[in-house]
């Protein structure tokens, strides 16, 4: 096991009924909220007046910041930084997916410099002092409200760019699974496979050797996020697989599964980012292209442990290491197309022509995240591989 | 899934080379120190210098308060709070095992109150605002590192009761695998019993109908507690195996597996404090004797459930559901045996017409903790099945 250090500030609030809580748990941050939020979620289960309710009950001022995209850009980011430092919020709350979470965290980071946000991102400049940011999540996918994580695009400069730190960690975060009720089967499968994703990269990267209990941890929460996926795209109000759905999501990327890993990186996110800023592709789309693609790249370089995935994930023990490890790849793929998600760039409507532009447009984030392996060429290698 | 809120407000800094990061910690919490040790693992390795020269070097005033035995007694603890009330002590660092720090947490919320500190377990008292605690884990067992609990012998009425609140949590805790090296083959075993019984309190007692994403989480790190016992008894300094039982005890309590499972309860723990509080019995032993009794006891009831830990943790899946239990059972049994560690009274020196007394001695503490199904005739039921 590598050396590590573990912090976990947000306080989860998990289950049915909880969402009356929101006042309670805001006003212990601030008195002035920015309320963060999206296009569609707050519009099914009548929740942005449930949620606008709450806070008022508790003699919260409201600044409303609506409008945040499935892949949010920094344009938008930088009115909500504005409204923020104009109103002179206390506190952000994000109500909605990875996206809104998102959003608020760099807008409760630069709500308090001079500088434009988008340092953050670009690593020209460090996270100090942000605003408290609480989350209402309505989507089982990015892990955000547990995290420290962001993820932003540059409408301008066409990236997308993460950027992170414990800082921006949710104070709060209120996970009720009814509010998934109403995610449509396309993004409940999508948030699935983010989910995934984000195990996958850190199971398949750890530089460490000695991963076993993390190993393990990870298996069962891939086992039970595809379980509950499969299980919930059938009845889509079962609250149990919605629940296993959201809770899993959010310990896939909270941390605790990386701690002692050692250096992982996320060079599947690193090759998804570049359809999304380039195509506006749904994240979680472009990830079960990417996903079979670089496993298939990197199984020759690591037969063992996607070997032990094979056995551990789907009971496959018959065969040489090899031909395991390829019949796992092959499940996997068969349970990403089950959940009704593409496997092809053309599925996802991107020419194969467009290859070396996507690749050309990762070398930003692959410099600031460290994946000097990741070049123009290695990406190209690894895209061809899902056309 | 059931509902549940989760703080994890302890900061855990783990592996190597970690100790000389106490001073920058402790001072952070407060300038005038009072160290709680044992009997003995602080003169192993130089530990008591080295954490004295750390905690000095950052200009920190220390007052030391050693002696803490392995069932830790009221009576030591009060000599505690009267020292950190005298000094005014502003924080405690533990450095040891479970009963260090368990001694500590109870000193911190002790120093800062009029009344004595037992209120705090016979629950005619609540925690408030403690002092902060820091630890250094020098035993690889109870999870007290990084949870809300404690537990203290009462040498004066022989009652050992726990108690236990989020705000008595570590601050911090520094776990060096290196620093258990020393640790002898009885209590590396007992620690390992111990840190796999909270787990199964865990398993086998949740209320709630929907824990898929617990049990594999909880059915992981058997395995691996299991598996890191048996080579660390084999080769005791084997950083990788000692660092696998380090986490995993401290994973196994620490609430992360509980979350979401409903009510538990602790009754292995219950019928285990009555020998340690009688006989003075070491707490793993006492565990490895309790948990195979009350698993046959408690397997008519749950067969099911007792079938998958089989299956899950020792590939059993031949025969009927009960026989399949039964041979999951038998199985951890033999672990327990491998280990090392007792199976019968007999093997602790407690003699079979002492079942009753221990019976009754656990009342107080089944009142507290709710477990009204655990009257003295049960017990006693469930002792007689470890003679």
């Amino acid at each position: 096991m590598e050396n590590f250090v573990l912090e976990s500030p947000t306080k989860i609030i998990f289950g049915r009924d909880t969402l009356p809580l929101l006042g309670r748990e805001t006003i212990a941050l601030g008195r002035k909220v920015l309320l963060v939020y999206g296009r569609q979620s707050l519009k099914r289960n009548n929740l942005h007046q449930q949620i606008c309710g709450y806070l008022r009950d508790s003699g919260l001022e409201i600044i409303e910041h609506g409008g945040v995209t499935s892949n949010p850009l920094l344009s938008h980011v930088r009115q909500g930084v504005e409204l923020a430092k104009k109103h002179e919020v206390e506190v952000i709350i994000a109500a909605g997916g990875g996206s809104v979470i998102d959003s608020a965290k760099a807008i409760a980071a630069g709500a308090v410099v001079k500088h434009d946000v988008w340092k953050f991102f670009s690593a020209k400049k460090g996270i100090t002092a942000p605003l408290p940011v609480g989350c209402v999540l309505t989507l089982a996918a990015s892990g955000s409200e547990m995290n420290g994580g962001m993820v932003l695009t540059n409408d301008e400069k066409r990236l997308k760019l993460g950027a992170g730190n414990k800082k921006i960690c949710p104070r709060f975060s209120i996970l009720d699974p009814t509010l998934t009720f109403s995610v449509p089967a396309d993004y409940t499968a999508y948030g699935a496979v983010d989910a995934v994703a984000h195990i996958l990269e850190a199971y398949f990267n750890a530089s460490g050797r000695n991963t076993a209990i993390q190993d393990r941890f990870m298996e069962g929460l891939i086992i039970n996020i595809m379980e509950a996926c499969e299980a919930t795209l059938a009845s889509p109000d079962n609250y149990e697989t919605r629940a296993n759905l959201m809770w899993g999501a959010t310990l896939a990327l909270n941390g605790w599964a990386r701690a002692g890993l050692g250096i992982t990186g996320f060079p599947m996110h690193l090759i998804e980012h570049t359809m999304s800023a380039l195509f506006n592709t749904p994240h979680g789309a472009g990830l079960a292209v990417v996903i079979p693609a670089w496993m298939e790249w990197r199984l020759e370089q690591k037969p063992e442990k996607f070997a032990q995935f094979a056995a551990r994930i789907f009971n496959i023990t018959e065969g040489g290491v090899t031909e395991r490890a390829r019949q796992g790849l092959q499940h996997l793929r068969a349970w990403i197309s089950r959940a009704g998600c593409p496997l092809t760039l053309k599925e996802l409507g991107i020419n194969e022509s467009a290859i070396p532009e996507l690749a050309a447009n990762a070398q930003p984030q692959a410099k600031i995240w460290r994946l000097p392996e990741y070049d123009i060429d290695t990406i190209c290698d690894i895209l061809r591989l899902s056309r």
